[in-house]
């Protein structure tokens, strides 16, 4: 039996990535150690973390004016360097969050510990269903910056495109959606992500940095927690995980092979279109998050009641459909589908669904 | 031909803890999925953390009143953890630095932004070649903690022993010699480890702190920087580096199954004997360290010219023994003896000086 992953991450990773992690596991390029025992001030690794860039330049194509670090810890980790980073850049030490979810107010939270923050939009009177509207608000122009998730994976929304946010730094927590459609790079001041689930395995983050916004941090920020240490030592001013960066540069590889992000986008598109098609179809499926706010990475709805979720959940276990449970802060199912989960994948998944409703409905 | 890998860090790892990885890399105890790519809240990754904690208090012997903290970065975030956590204990916001090394050195610059930082002993003006002895100074009691590294892998040097630190908690840097010999826990306050060395792979660091050292973190300590947070979550605030967590449970198993830290400690000084000996027998290559303080992890040494050096290390390769190269801050040539080296690697090497000896000496 084919078994899908369905987790929100850590998530599947492209199945041929796995295999040649696996192939070359224990003698990586011929040197006849591992890529996780070779130091990584090494030739040889350097070498692979110049390529790794080079190809998230090629497959992203964020432009020059940013640098590509490669952050201890994961997006929470970023929730803390981001206001240790930039609220120091205007005078005010303000910043501005849209809440749209359980971790845009997590990030809030932390920055809460560095400067003024103003909630500028909240999503969460309608329980986060909906992406709030930003374009009748005006923004304070003394804030230094302005953060948003742009995929919210517990609640299934997803921005479609960033809001104009009025000349005020974008910084993006992008971690459920980074590298799956093409975007501009025009918008953003910093973009972040957790590698777990489009990128790699988990304990590592990539932040995307505008030049312009390094080396603002103060003078009692800790060294690893100041992008620029990273910028200026090659994400290697200390032991860097190595693994989790070899990993990404399998997964790059396999995303230009793939053919990029309009790809990307496109089988997110078809993929997701599945699943909602089955939803929308349903009386007995119901779907989370409204319509116009959709996510394409993570597909959320509910049951009628918990004993037949229980029972949607442990068939679908039992059919190779691994980790549909929703986020425990909100219940129901969740079918993450980033870009490594084949279509087949979600065939199998909405055919089950059909199934399920049919017999059990 | 056989290769031995004498990295420093990132460093060779038990050769059947590698084999286990790759062999059940695509299906992780049946489940289908590989281990990275599990949710770090399935009930199978919590058991698998939950048993890495017991098998780490097996091996190591460490008592119950100290918590077992996996942190995100390596022992360079624990430079920024440890003052942001302790130096709170006492009103003097003061800690003591033991320097014996660059890592030292960086541990203490890093800490100078939270407090008041005394440098109690330097070996730096012998190059640190030497410990100092700390027997002979009164340590101000007012002060938070101490803070020591155990092992000095730049320098070759390592304590045998901790000195008596009058009651001032003792925090130690392990990361080059956690668990390669029994211990006293009793003298401990914090100890603290990236995994790259004894445990496991990069990107990940044990905390092992005395459970009333906990909770006197700041207001303004980011989230993930506090270790109450991570005696709290079990480790799991956010998701973790779960890829290291795995790979560090079976580098304990393998510890265990091989003997424990008596069995380590009895291999570590048969295999540091025997490249002391073939440098102590020769008037071509000079050991570095004082013979008093000569680590049983890194051995160091130089040649008589940088010429010699490079057809030293150019031949090594050539013979499969890897990374001999020194630190880029020392030069000279550094074997890295941890563990996961068996004594076989270290004949080879020792062979391999003597002969070099005999042919280009």
């Amino acid at each position: 039996m084919t078994v899908y992953n369905f987790a929100a991450g850590p998530a599947m990773l492209p199945l041929p990535v796995m295999r040649q992690i696996q192939k070359e596991f224990l003698d990586w390029r011929g040197l006849g150690i591992s890529v996780i025992e070779i130091s990584h001030r090494s030739k040889e690794f350097i070498a692979l973390l110049a390529e790794t860039d080079e190809l998230f330049r090629q497959v992203s194509g964020v432009p020059e004016n940013f640098a590509i670090l490669y952050c201890h810890g994961g997006a929470q980790m970023q929730f803390s360097m981001v206001p240790m980073n930039l609220i120091g850049l205007r005078p005010a030490r303000k910043a501005l969050y849209v809440e749209t979810g359980n971790f845009a107010q997590r990030a809030r939270q932390e920055a809460e510990k560095f400067g003024e923050i103003e909630v500028v939009a909240s999503g969460e009177a309608g329980n986060f269903a909906r992406l709030p509207d930003l374009r009748s608000l005006t923004l304070d122009k003394t804030a230094s910056y302005i953060h948003l998730t742009s995929n919210n994976t517990l609640y299934g929304t997803q921005w479609t495109s960033y809001p104009d946010t009025q000349g005020i730094p974008l910084v993006v927590d992008a971690t459920s959606d980074i590298l799956s459609r093409p975007m501009d790079w025009n918008q953003i001041g910093v973009l972040y992500a957790g590698a777990q689930k489009n990128l790699g395995p988990a304990g590592i983050a990539m932040a995307i940095v505008r030049k312009d916004l390094l080396g603002h941090a103060g003078p009692h920020c800790p060294r690893l927690m100041d992008y620029q240490t990273y910028a200026q030592n090659q994400s290697m001013a200390n032991t860097p995980n190595t693994f989790a960066m070899y990993a990404i540069n399998l997964v790059l590889k396999w995303q230009l092979q793939e053919g990029g992000l309009k790809v990307m986008q496109q089988r997110s598109l078809e993929k997701a279109r599945l699943l909602y098609e089955t939803l929308d179809q349903s009386s007995f499926y119901q779907g989370t998050a409204d319509p116009q706010h959709r996510s394409l990475m993570n597909v959320t709805f509910v049951l009628p009641n918990e004993a037949l979720l229980e029972l949607f959940l442990s068939e679908a276990l039992a059919n190779g459909l691994v980790a549909l449970k929703g986020h425990r802060a909100v219940g129901g199912v969740r079918a993450s589908i980033y870009n490594p989960m084949p279509l087949a994948g979600v065939r199998v998944l909405a055919d089950f669904m059909q199934q399920f409703e049919k017999t059990r409905g």
